[in-house]
């Protein structure tokens, strides 16, 4: 393999895959099914919510888990928060990342964090300053959900979207990224907002979560990676949703998308047969759970040759 | 609904779906699954084969599902045809337009046909001589499989695609397509293969006909639009594949393309609504075989506004 790669592709199944099944995965099997997922050469993983345990019990081991993935070298460990009471306790566990969710649509905000967006902005400023006085080295990403549409309220005006990521970048956050929570998102919108997004923030454009509730996820990652976009959410197996967004469910699946970039020659450093092998972790972890991915389905083409293995 | 539209979707479940599964249709069913595809607004439609029954027992009533299709106003009745004997029953049955399939893996065009592509450009010179004489309003189409990829042989030099599609074309061939039979595609490879297609054969360059074997189905049909295709195959549940191609499955799910092409912006003339209804049709004729599609789980999203319904 080489060391070399075009895009990062962060997994978020971890958070975002266990919070919207009802199970809760045993610590044990977080811990193992998170080697796994280094062994296959993640470098980028959302390990859980900093959120109280009896909203989102799936989640009320995550300062043990954070300690235990930052036991693994060469990779960034990511937790979300909601709030500054989230952050300072993810900045006690040593996340290298803090991430929040940030509606764009404000019915999914109030269903979501109970705050208004203005009222998250805020947050984000209060967060980067508690960043700032504890732990300098930690960056900050706001994900701005519903970007492309909300369940809640319909059509999202992408004149907001983007006025909140500026918003979002002078309150301070590192990066800006944009979240098709709801799985509305298409491949001209992808490309319209993702351009206007780096336009109005520049080097503060974050990544691009994709949902692939309609089987457009990976249109849409493509759609992202053209405007540039080199930063992109997914979860092994394509586990997850959000819990408070009806109807809304089907991460990009990281395998799906791994084949892809790697099949355009577009090296994600990342390899194929263990990340596949990843998914008997999140499968003994999880019993009973639905796991998807078409090229672990139907395999590797005869004679694939993945961009990561011709160490360019 | 408009009367204009920006692409072509031709629907290829008649033939490429039922050749796939074990199970016979009933003639009464096929009927009413193609009165349902062609009151949804399909414009192009590919019946059936005109191959030996003994083969393809699925096919045998081809030509009685051809003459229904016929009577119906305002759409190109399809049918594939291997030989100039099957081009011959075609014709008289009166087709609109005859597509041949012919391989870029010499081990696949065997498997599949019993013939050599050099074989197979013959063929078609035949049935274009045969055309001319009988019938010299109807189309013929030659669609180039295994153009990415074959599950026998491996990887297929580009080179031989190009010129295989200047011999059909030389062979008078009037459109020349090229198919991922086997789920092999990729969005980068799609773009450079049909523009080396535009780039050698101009205007007879055809359709694509891509799988969702791997999940990219849709991520491919997008790149190979970006390159000026304009007719996709799909097929309604996404039924099909290639009997004689281990392993391949899965052709694009037309809901899912209509989709994504009408939340883009981009015209199909089909009503979403009334595709999704056709569904019904197709699984009361295939009572138990398993039929896809993401957008139909999902639903339309809240306040979706199709482009076919504008009016521009």
């Amino acid at each position: 393999m080489t060391s070399r790669t075009d895009v990062l592709i962060s997994e978020v199944g971890p958070r975002d895959g266990l919070q919207s099944v009802a199970a809760v995965m045993p610590t044990a099997a977080k811990r193992a099914w998170i080697d796994a997922l280094h062994a296959a050469g993640l470098r980028e993983i959302e390990v859980g919510s900093f959120v109280p345990a009896r909203l989102l019990p799936q989640m009320a081991d995550v300062a043990e888990v954070v300690r235990h993935a930052l036991g693994l070298p060469g990779w960034t460990v990511m937790a979300l928060v909601p709030n500054t009471r989230g952050a300072e306790a993810a900045l006690a566990a040593g996340v290298h990342k803090l991430t929040l969710p940030v509606s764009a649509s404000q019915a999914h905000s109030l269903a979501n964090v109970r705050k208004t967006r203005e009222q998250m902005v805020d947050e984000v400023r209060a967060v980067v300053r508690l960043r700032d006085q504890s732990a300098p080295g930690v960056k900050v990403e706001a994900a701005i959900s519903t970007a492309f549409g909300c369940t809640l309220q319909g059509a999202v005006a992408e004149d907001e979207v983007i006025r909140l990521a500026e918003q979002l970048t002078q309150a301070g956050a590192d990066e800006t990224g944009l979240s098709d929570t709801t799985g509305m998102a298409n491949p001209a919108q992808v490309r319209r907002l993702f351009t206007r997004l780096r336009a109005a923030i520049g080097a503060h454009a974050g990544a691009a979560h994709l949902h692939n509730t309609r089987g457009l996820g990976l249109a849409n990652c493509l759609a992202a990676y053209d405007v540039g976009v080199r930063t992109f959410d997914a979860s092994l197996g394509g586990l997850g949703g959000c819990p408070y967004a009806p109807g809304a469910s089907g991460n990009v699946v990281t395998e799906d998308l791994v084949f892809m970039f790697e099949a355009m020659g577009v090296r994600t450093g990342i390899d194929l047969a263990r990340l596949m092998a990843a998914r008997d972790a999140l499968r003994a972890g999880l019993p009973g759970e639905a796991i998807y991915g078409m090229t672990p389905e139907a395999g590797l083409p005869k004679g694939f040759v993945p961009a990561s293995a011709l160490g360019r």
